[in-house]
């Protein structure tokens, strides 16, 4: 499991209604943290106003998603994602979401976005290009 | 408990999501039961256009919801919905959803929805009102 | 609305899954959020210890909820819930809970819990009976 | 995007719960619905009864998934599952779920699945992998 950046960007309480009668959170949930957690980054780290991030919101689609558990998140337990952005091209962006419960790996995400106009991919808005690359992984 | 009307508009089998770590559907799935077999009703009962079904979803807003329970749905069951309009006013719908599982009583909705246009309560159009009118409990 | 106590006991950024395709939360995850804060009710106000606090997980069963909407929190908001215990009998305990989302109300949810054994009502333990009736309202 | 067996083992109307404020099913979503279709192939294709089914999901942790999206789901269509087994090793098992919305490609999810007992890997009871190594792609 990758460590992942210093500082979470987003954390929360396991809420009741994510825990399956195994008493473990469903997997499903953990790609909306994810999501939650792509929101907070682009707010919190690279600091986008609302309205590019508004733009961004509806530009920026999911093409895929992979995930890997290591151990379920509980209820009584708070989670935590880490976010580093693996890499920035033409149109894409991957992002890798580290996601702990109590400091314990739970599920490492890696998501790629496309930027799209009119339903097809197309080049990143310059200005938001650079912001978002100035936050890539060495 | 009520007896409902003799068909149930909407039916679907518990999904392993919907239950907690007691092994029951969640509270709050009931409300999204509810609502799905709110839609059914318009469509497959008053027999509502697609244009027209648009139009309520966008215009009518839920005002009140009581909710009761009897006892949990649980995975492995399917549910169903029965759907009896209670009263309609200028711009009210008084719905009744009566949930079984596998014909055990499990919860009974009432909820109370308002027509809107700009944010606020408004009369129902004519021929919506007289269509949903048509299936009132006598 | 009524006014809810000074403090409110959970609070959330609104998540971008729960607002649909109106903008606006779905209705029911007004009581995913009413029974998040009764969980932190239960804990931070009651101060009830972990083993007593799942007792009560185990043993409270949600026998009825009312639901009043004001308007609808968004995405971009950070709704908050205020939690009043209105009653407590031999059996049942009723909280109201004032949802606001930047302080605008939103929602008031009032539900009945009942203490159950065996699957029937039952008296509460003496001791959490004290511990809850000590945050009655006046 | 693969063909996916003859016919759908899942099927369900989408919600409106499920549809996001870009008017698309919310990604996690699809997640939920290919747990919903890996029941449904152990019970319809495969067979399982009750019992072993109960144990499947007891002893079958899932390790990774990935997700790749082609359209977007909308409130109004029916989606639909195919399920394939591609591989089944001495305790994992990988499942390929083809998912559409009115036969429009909008996601397939391959998921890799682990028998565990007392939380480690173990191999498949004898009995089970033969059932579900009888209907593994060819």
């Amino acid at each position: 499991m990758p460590s992942g950046s210093d500082t979470p960007v987003w954390r929360a309480p396991v809420r009741y209604v994510e825990c399956d009668q195994q008493g473990v959170v469903f997997n499903a949930h953990y790609l909306t943290w994810a999501d939650e957690a792509s929101m907070a980054w682009y707010a919190d780290v690279v600091g986008l106003a609302a309205t590019d991030h508004a733009a961004m919101v509806e530009a920026l689609m999911v093409k895929t998603s992979t995930l890997e558990w290591f151990s379920g998140a509980r209820w009584g337990e708070t989670v935590e994602v880490h976010v580093d952005a693996l890499s920035l091209g033409r149109s894409s962006l991957v992002l890798r979401f580290t996601i702990t419960a109590e400091g314990r790996p739970c599920c490492v995400v890696e998501t790629t976005y496309v930027w799209t106009a009119d339903g097809r991919s197309a080049p990143w808005p310059e200005h938001l290009r650079a912001a978002v690359g100035a936050h890539l992984e060495p």
